[in-house]
């Protein structure tokens, strides 16, 4: 399938069923935005889940409850759930996070994700971290991040040149490859001399197969995501073994004894305003326009 | 290129080099073959030395020394190096391991190997662990360590029927697969109807792909080997970052602390006699007819 248009996408207004037992009456505030939502799009993966055309689309979003039907949650609390692009959603309480406050960012940005790859894969003193689609949400606090762990150097990697002035001049990376273009496994080399120890994967195919080539002895992969379109890598084994790497693919919700010293350092976002919007701001990060988290303002106020 | 015929094997006789510094004089008394050597043959790999035509081949070899001319090493000490396919040879002593006693089966068999790579793996009590190359001189090892580390369940991987029997009937797994018939996926399924939670790869490739399929939630794979006719695996990335996996490519000298604790049990193997029987035995391990370690025994003789 090719990419999605604005004319696939369609505001209805509707009303709000009746609470039952269990749920909550949910005005939603804030939701992010993701690359991650074009694999969705494509149908989602065995552990991703596709969205159905003519059902709303979802996203972690932060609201507030208006009105609950649940002992577990109260009206009042800021809560993080699935059901955006919506003003409101009657959502099950079991299926919502209270949070201790309504920072969105804090709740809605990928820097949980990119600190838990981060310490996974062992991040130590001194190491080359390369991070791939680095201005993206999770690669830019992955880059801001490695840093607060200890790394000695960090390059990153993104689709087009003026990101990769982003990623120098305002996200603090030491380099940048623009993998788009040319000779990708020179340029990766000639950023990070001393070869790389960890790489932050959000990408995979070929270009993790490129990485792989380039990974010191006891290198290490955090494998955070892949592009639906793209083959699984053809994965060099005799350099695995013989550089004794490690790959190790995780979802951040699967530790959460590491979420423990999460920094939450400010990350870079843009804030798009009004549900009306969010379809132009999927599609300009579909097409490389931002850096950073994206988040829609949805502004489902307090009635 | 092919498999090598007898006729590419000659014997020759060679006076032996006077001893300059730093080298000993060292009898051979036995020396391990390996079906590793199939990828040497072919050229090797980037982390795996070939063999060079008209060259000796070279093996992990236990000898005695006669002669020294290097201080570390003294005259009457056993030691392991690499200068195998020979019944003496001159050896930089720096090349030399020495070892406490001369049992070949603790010094030259593959199972600190296997040891290594299921301790990295982080074998626990209940997992089921499934070995490709399971009849082989590391996995014969493997299947029978992992039961030591607390193995629930040990499953091997071959590629003939009678070597599945082999597995079940002498060697201790509890199933056997052949994978060189018929589906191998749902046949492996049927011998881990709880599914793999530790996979000791020996062979890499589609196989690992496959297996990669029937692993649990946090499955860890020990990548130990790969044979050079087959292109590296295509890895379903999503289900990699879904379940969680963990791949480790590892070389067991790269991690000495690891041999601590390696238990030294009885492991299945066959001697065969004489430098003459080498060539044919080396074939006959390419074509799948010995189970475990097969030592050559090279009678150096004490002189």
């Amino acid at each position: 399938m090719g990419a999605p248009a604005p004319t696939d996408f369609e505001t209805r207004t509707a009303e709000l069923p009746a609470l039952e037992p269990g749920q909550v009456l949910v005005a939603n505030r804030y939701m992010a935005l993701g690359a991650v939502m074009r694999t969705m799009l494509a149908g989602g993966t065995a552990s991703l889940p596709g969205f159905e055309p003519g059902e709303p689309l979802f996203a972690r979003t932060l609201g507030t409850v208006l009105a609950s039907a649940a002992p577990r949650v109260a009206a009042g609390a800021d809560v993080v759930h699935m059901a955006g692009w919506s003003t409101h959603a009657v959502v099950d309480a079991d299926r919502c996070r209270p949070v201790p406050d309504g920072d969105p960012m804090r709740h809605l940005s990928s820097g949980v994700t990119a600190y838990v790859g981060l310490r996974l894969a062992g991040v130590r003193a001194g190491d080359t971290v390369y991070v791939s689609s680095a201005a993206g949400a999770v690669g830019s606090a992955a880059g801001i991040l490695a840093r607060t762990l200890g790394a000695g150097r960090v390059v990153g990697g993104t689709r087009s040149a003026w990101k990769t002035s982003e990623l120098v001049d305002r996200l603090g990376y030491d380099a940048a490859v623009d993998y788009a273009s040319g000779d990708v496994e020179a340029a990766l080399a000639a950023c990070a001399p001393d070869g790389i120890d960890v790489y932050f994967d959000n990408v995979g195919g070929d270009h993790l197969a490129t990485v792989v080539g380039l990974l010191n002895d006891g290198g290490r992969v955090a494998l955070c995501g892949t592009l639906a379109d793209r083959p699984g890598p053809r994965l060099d084994l005799p350099a695995v073994i013989g550089k004794g790497l490690t790959l190790r693919g995780f979802r951040a919700s699967a530790h959460p004894d590491l979420h423990d010293g999460y920094p939450a350092p400010d990350l870079p976002h843009v804030v798009v305003d009004g549900l009306d919007a969010a379809p132009g701001a999927l599609l300009d990060l579909f097409a490389g326009r931002y850096v950073g988290t994206v988040l829609v303002r949805l502004d489902g106020g307090t009635q």
